[in-house]
């Protein structure tokens, strides 16, 4: 491994769950670390619907990356955007003609939606990936409520209470759950003119089950639960178009003002930027101490990264996967310094979890399944834990405790524009 | 008066202190209320500034306005424009073509900034009077921090690090001491290549003192308390040009990528709307009974309107002002009703507040002028008390907690665009 300076200096680029369970393992040791984000802050996902839903404000699942890493001395951290990766010479190059040189790069760029070839779906079909996703689909969702108030005609009416969540994964099951909420609870006696409750929450998915990536009996419990919510499920139906008035699925259309996009993820293009190819996905194949093939400098870890775990399937792009390659990643450096290997990357299955609303969720140990308030609990423990920063641990925890007692999700502010796409 | 339909209907607009003052006091009354807002939140203009510099966020000072009045069975909310008000046929006309009839008009819509002539200044130098103008500065003021890390060039990094604000007053006063504190404190360890207390901070006052609404005592421990921060006060300088790489006072340029504009403010298009004259800074004149002059059955309040107070000087721009209008405007609007008549209004002035720092403010009682630690708990206690909600008290009193104990503000996001104005 050439060294090129006093020290190897460490690139890692995203500061999502991957991205900075590295860093913070490199905090102490003899590195010198660069963090580069598009963003000053690390935000906390699984929680991203609560934003969408207007029970959390976005700081509350925020950070500031400078702030988690101001006193380590070794650190430093960048706000760019990756424009390539020159690897023959060993640098990231940025945006503004940047470029960082690296002896050992870790790519934790993570993922964004994908729409299956119709991009064009986008402005009409926002996903839930970074804060301003949520706060747009809130002031969506909020402003169609408010605009359904003195819309006089029945049939817009209709489509401005109807709302349309595509995708049954758990980010689909926890959008329907939480705006069928808003609608039942919440909003219940705000408004004059309309009904809330009368609101239709669709959620289609084009697959035979909900929660495809749990066992059956749990994606069946979710469907149960959302449908007597009040959710329209609706399976084993693809989506074939979307549009700002709503959605078509082969010969049928839903009117609908509000569409949320659950439904595809793929990586970051981290692939183009390394040149190689990516897997449909575009995710990037590594081996199995998590580098790319020839090239044991750079390791691609989280939703990016395409990494082998059991009988051909690969690890899973959640939160926990993305933190245990952090982990690895960086200390399989540290090793790598020191003339050592570790043994390959074994990733460690703890469960999956997926909140469906108030005092129920699925969560899936392997052998074990837990239902509706037990499951509840332990989800909601599971994400004051992984939440980063004791901070927000405390507001969120506060923000909860507000939201069950009193039925109402406390931030519910249109800001923007007052205007819904036509 | 007359009446139509089963009971008079008093149409508000504007959802600010003397708006909501003046809903909630009609509340359980024999009558219909129609409170209508351009925004769905009444937001908390007093601490705007600590949004604007990162130590709140937007929902900690905002609250919807349905949830204020969802129990109220005679008041209804609407989200809209005032495009016009047809005082011949008692109708508010709103975007949409809508048109809501009245009884009696409650006219509150307030306050926006004044350019003096130059509106073409304001993107370079946007103000404080909403949650997006707050969330924009915050923005530019963290970015500036961002880019200056790494920029190379000089003379541009100063220009980054230099925080212009225009206007003495309070808002002027509180944003110049707050930034000080973000760069001299929040920010101090979180940059590498750049010494973020090396920023500089200038209040530029056209007039010869700041807080000139304020006794001479205490304009001028503002100032010492200002410049013993760090900041520069610039007094008797009037501001000629604003673009977007800084001011210039005259001959003399100052580079500053991020300015603040709190130096004027004009009212609501309201006498437009109304169909007479505004005072030069818009505002409406209105009689002893805070009505218009010929048209008893509508009310002008707040920022929006001119009222006589003593000795030739008009009410003043503040919340409680605001408040107190309201308050009057509707127990005017019930004894109408009953065919009787309140004694004029009275404007009770119970003293003005600014805060400069940490553990430092001015209150003037009239006859009392309070400064330093006692005046900023004092302070701090009034605007936890005029701010509404219970929710939103018990969270800012524990950011403020946090903020004061960790010497950092909590809410340092950068949402939205990573661009600068250029």
């Amino acid at each position: 491994m050439k060294i090129r300076g006093k020290r190897p200096h460490v690139v890692v680029l995203g500061a999502g769950f991957g991205g900075l369970s590295a860093t913070k393992r490199l905090g102490g040791a003899d590195v010198d670390v660069t963090l580069i984000d598009r963003q000053n802050y690390h935000v906390f996902q699984p929680l991203l619907y609560q934003v969408a839903t207007a029970t959390l404000s976005p700081a509350d699942i925020a950070v500031p990356v400078r702030s988690t890493f101001r006193d380590r001395k070794n650190t430093k951290v960048l706000l760019g955007n990756v424009a390539g990766i020159d690897r023959a010479r060993r640098e990231v190059l940025l945006d503004e003609d940047r470029r960082v040189a690296y002896d050992y790069l870790i790519v934790a760029t993570g993922a964004r939606h994908a729409y299956f070839g119709h991009d064009g779906w986008e402005p009409a079909a926002p996903g839930l990936k970074r804060i301003e996703d949520a706060t747009e689909i809130r002031r969506r969702i909020l402003l169609a409520f408010e605009k359904a108030e003195t819309e006089e005609d029945e049939e817009r009416r209709r489509e401005l209470l109807t709302f349309v969540i595509v995708g049954g994964g758990p980010t689909g099951v926890e959008m329907a759950g939480a705006i069928i909420e808003l609608a039942r609870k919440a909003l219940v006696r705000d408004f004059r003119h309309i009904d809330p409750s009368s609101a239709r929450v669709v959620l289609v998915e084009a697959g035979p089950r909900l929660l495809a990536a749990f066992p059956e009996d749990l994606s069946a419990f979710a469907r149960t639960a959302l449908i007597r919510m009040g959710v329209e499920v609706r399976l084993d139906c693809r989506v074939t178009h979307c549009g700002s008035r709503g959605i078509e699925i082969g010969e049928e259309s839903i009117g609908a003002r509000t569409i949320v996009w659950a439904a595809g993820v793929q990586a970051s293009p981290a692939a183009r930027w390394l040149g190689v190819e990516g897997d449909r996905a575009g995710r990037i194949a590594v081996d199995e101490r998590l580098r790319l093939t020839g090239d044991a400098g750079v390791f691609v870890i989280g939703d990016t990264a395409a990494a082998q775990w059991t009988e051909g399937r690969l690890v899973p792009g959640i939160a926990p996967a993305a933190k245990q390659m952090g982990d690895y990643a960086s200390l399989a450096i540290l090793a790598d310094i020191e003339g050592r290997m570790l043994p390959p990357f074994r990733y460690r299955h703890r469960g999956n979890l997926a909140t469906i609303g108030r005092k129920n969720a699925v969560v899936d140990f392997g052998r074990l399944h837990v239902k509706g308030l037990l499951a509840w609990l332990i989800w909601g423990a599971a994400h004051i834990y992984f939440l980063i920063g004791f901070r927000n641990r405390i507001i969120v925890m506060l923000h909860w405790i507000w939201a069950y007692v009193t039925l109402r999700g406390g931030v519910r502010l249109i800001t923007g524009s007052t205007e819904l796409p036509e």
